[in-house]
């Protein structure tokens, strides 16, 4: 125990009370968990018994924040630390021995490289301390359901990826290569044993604690779905009272996190035992149970859910058309008013089904389109295994290990031609109607030509100097066109070939 | 004059009524122009002064058929020879001495390679005599307005080419890559000195009748354009007046070649002088000039025009999204019951234009996508000449000359497999979420996989034995799968490669 928290902060202090022993830090950087370990009673049932919460309060605001069982007797309050300086708090709790107990805890400067969750800043993100968030995501829904050697090849190649967001199941996957068992899940039992639905695995959850703070080192967000249609082991149908416990429970746990986002399904519309009004009771016990205003959305097989709830911070898009997705985005921003994130969009691969066969050329030219019309686009990787040399199940979408595709550099690249713009992002700008323009209006103007590939363009230049780049998104060279160019119309020489885009900065003016 | 009759029918016999000299051909094939020629006043001005038809019959119906002037004092009524049998005729005209005049005309069996013209058949084109049509279609708009070298080049290019419709305009181009002048006009004049719309120009549309029957030799049919917006000479805006009179004059002089069709107008939106109403009554005057019933329709640019109106024999669609056209086929035969066409899906070739600057690639991924759900995408060329080592301004999309692109050969080779169907033709089949299937239900099934490229599918087959093919639609290639397949799934090996389909054709049924 002690370990565990010196992981986490400083310098815990153990303090009596009645017959429970508290475990508090002294301090903990801020946007690292805040966490009050108390002994506790073990008898009976713990995870259903006993309820317990704290109010912390800092800078002058209360913050409430549930309590878990963490097992052995032990509970755990774990928030999320927010704010700089000392934060006071005070227990409730229905077991005589954990309420009223009552503490401090400085929060101090962040650690590097912590920059707090991630917020909507109007059509994108940033994190909590006002740095750029661009989620360029990739999906390996069940890689934390697989043996250890697995779960560390993923990691690894995550670190050497471009990628910024991963969606992740908290629940296993049963579907095509997907036909392993987990050796555990969240709650105690198995497929052949049956589950105890009455209380909680807190060692699974603890995996699923660690694999987050990893992701969090690699500066990767955690996009965790919360429910999803592929089970064989009753998951997608728990009834409402286990739902509502396991999301309790679930947030509780994770909410301390700055590194998670929600998100309440994956293919809601495929979930067949809830409608509408369960997913909205659903979202709220996630909303009441996360006092840290985590990302939270929802994603579709077909029917777009109402994007426009309140409890929706972003648009999480699964493409609803074969040929036409990323495309929509600026339409989506317009209609929905919120960040756009096409979180599949289809794999690059070569597997048999429609959304996991796509070239690494087309997986970066739905980046690009998505891009320019200022949204952000999902990766994910389906190649056979067998076409590999490899006798596994193991594709990257859903268990992770390698990467094999041509699409992970090219987004990289992406990411920092978007780094290159003032303020990190693009936006979408009045456009031809054969070529999309986004940038920052004024100074930074790009216009993807995707599938075309004309020999020149007349690009049209507003007031100031501007310098013009020929970028070659596949290729991932950007070449600069000799000399600056006033006001005007001026023609940009291309290469007739596919996947280039012109890039226009403005080059009089001193950037902001 | 005897040497232009003899190519056209047998044996002309020349009457004397009153003032006037009648020329009638004692015989034509079925099919060919029937051509009564008549010498008669030339005062004042006839094109407008003289009104003249005459009233055939032949098995015992009537048909009216319009005399035009064309010149020199010579009046010709025009029939198209569409059923076997004696022709006999009255003539009748404001003229006194071409009023009345009579005769008959044996039409007799067709030339070889003689099919009539084109129908429709359900959703899809038979010529008259039932042989089967399949529009793939190219397009050089202004060809007819180039110099005689071009004209001939484009025609030895057609000869060559897999296509079997032409779409060409009526008026000169002016546009992008068009700013030569023609020699002669429609109308007698020119730009500098403005032109007469009170007369014809009659050497101007002998010019053009001479092509059309050329490319009746070459099997390709004028799908004739007659009105559209690319004006510098003031033919986009005539008056209600000089437009009918032009109709009535083209359609009196072309009606009698069985390989045309009319085309309304091209971007019919753009066309800022027309409204809807005056498109109705044009298209009303086309359908009282030709008794020979040649199919007709109208191209849009942005809006598609009312598909549904009596007088549309097929939907003429131009490419209304940048990234999704060919794919809505099916559902556009659903919404207007016609044939569909889609005249421009965008051009194969490297312009700074969107509309011309797509890969052979994806030009021929377009054909497929309309064909396997039975409708008929269109081709076009746009190379920069200079790319090509040239300095002109020919580009084969409007000009003619030479084709350089990839898609040609892959257009000739999707129309032996469409050949290859039962009834030559492909319907659009139940198909998969991801992969269009279309064929003939039990028979022939054709699954295209467009820009994915699964390593393998599996095939639901219905009842009987199937033979397989696996057909690289880019490569040209069709490979059997080893032995037949009875009823049930099977699992068909892929390259992993773009541009793939499958083919499952019944084997243990005699073809019908």
């Amino acid at each position: 125990m002690l370990d565990r928290h010196s992981a986490l902060g400083n310098a815990p202090d153990a303090a009596s009370h009645g017959s429970a022993t508290m475990t508090v830090p002294e301090s903990v950087s801020l946007w690292a968990p805040l966490e009050i370990r108390i002994d506790g009673p073990s008898h009976g049932n713990p995870f259903i018994d006993v309820e317990l919460d704290a109010v912390f309060t800092r800078g002058g605001a209360d913050v409430r924040v549930g309590g878990f069982y963490d097992g052995d007797g032990i509970y755990v309050i774990r928030a999320l630390a927010d704010a700089e300086g000392a934060w006071t708090f005070e227990t409730r709790s229905t077991a005589p021995s954990l309420d009223g107990l009552t503490g401090t805890v400085v929060v101090g400067s962040p650690a590097e490289n912590a920059h707090g969750p991630v917020r909507v800043d109007g059509f994108h993100f940033r994190h909590a301390d006002g740095i750029r968030h661009r989620p360029l995501g990739t999906t390996a829904y069940a890689w934390t359901h697989q043996p250890d050697e697995l779960q560390e090849q993923t990691l690894a190649t995550l670190a050497e990826s471009p990628f910024t967001k991963l969606r992740m199941c908290v629940f296993p996957k049963s579907y095509l290569y997907n036909t392993n068992e987990p050796t555990d899940f969240p709650f105690p039992g198995s497929l052949a044993d049956g589950f105890d639905l009455e209380r909680f695995d807190p060692a699974h959850f603890r995996r699923l604690e660690k694999s987050i703070v990893t992701l969090a080192d690699l500066g990767v967000e955690a996009d965790l779905i919360l429910f999803h249609p592929y089970d064989r082991w009753g998951f997608a149908d728990l009834g409402p009272a286990v739902d509502e416990r396991y999301l309790r429970y679930l947030v509780r746990r994770l909410s301390g996190f700055a590194n998670v986002w929600w998100s309440m399904a994956n293919e809601y519309d495929l979930v067949s035992a809830k409608d509408t009004a369960e997913w909205e009771r659903l979202a709220a016990i996630v909303g009441e149970e996360d006092s840290f205003g985590h990302l939270n959305s929802i994603h579709n097989c077909i029917p777009f859910y109402d994007y426009s709830a309140p409890w929706i911070t972003h648009v999480s898009i699964q493409r609803v058309d074969v040929y036409r997705t990323a495309e929509n985005t600026d339409e989506w921003r317009e209609r929905w008013g919120k960040p756009v994130v096409i979180d599949e969009c289809a794999y690059e691969g070569d597997i048999d089904q429609g959304w996991g066969n796509i070239t690494g050329e087309e997986m970066v030219r739905r980046f690009w389109e998505g891009a320019v019309r200022g949204g952000y686009v999902g990766h994910g990787e389906t190649y056979l295994p067998a076409a590999l040399g490899r006798d596994d199940e193991t594709l990257w979408w859903s268990k992770g290990g390698e990467l094999h595709g041509t699409s992970p550099d090219r987004i990289r690249f992406l990411d920092q031609l978007l780094a290159e713009a003032p303020d990190g992002v693009w936006n979408p700008l009045p456009g031809d109607w054969d070529v999309p323009w986004g940038g920052v209006a004024g100074r930074t103007l790009i216009g993807y030509f995707g599938f075309n590939r004309p020999r020149f363009r007349i690009v049209l230049l507003g007031e100031g100097e501007w310098a013009i780049d020929v970028i070659d998104t596949w290729g991932m060279t950007v070449e600069r066109v000799p000399g600056t160019h006033p006001e005007g119309s001026v023609r940009v020489e291309l290469p007739g070939r596919q996947f280039m885009a012109i890039r226009a900065t403005r080059i009089d003016q001193a950037t902001t």
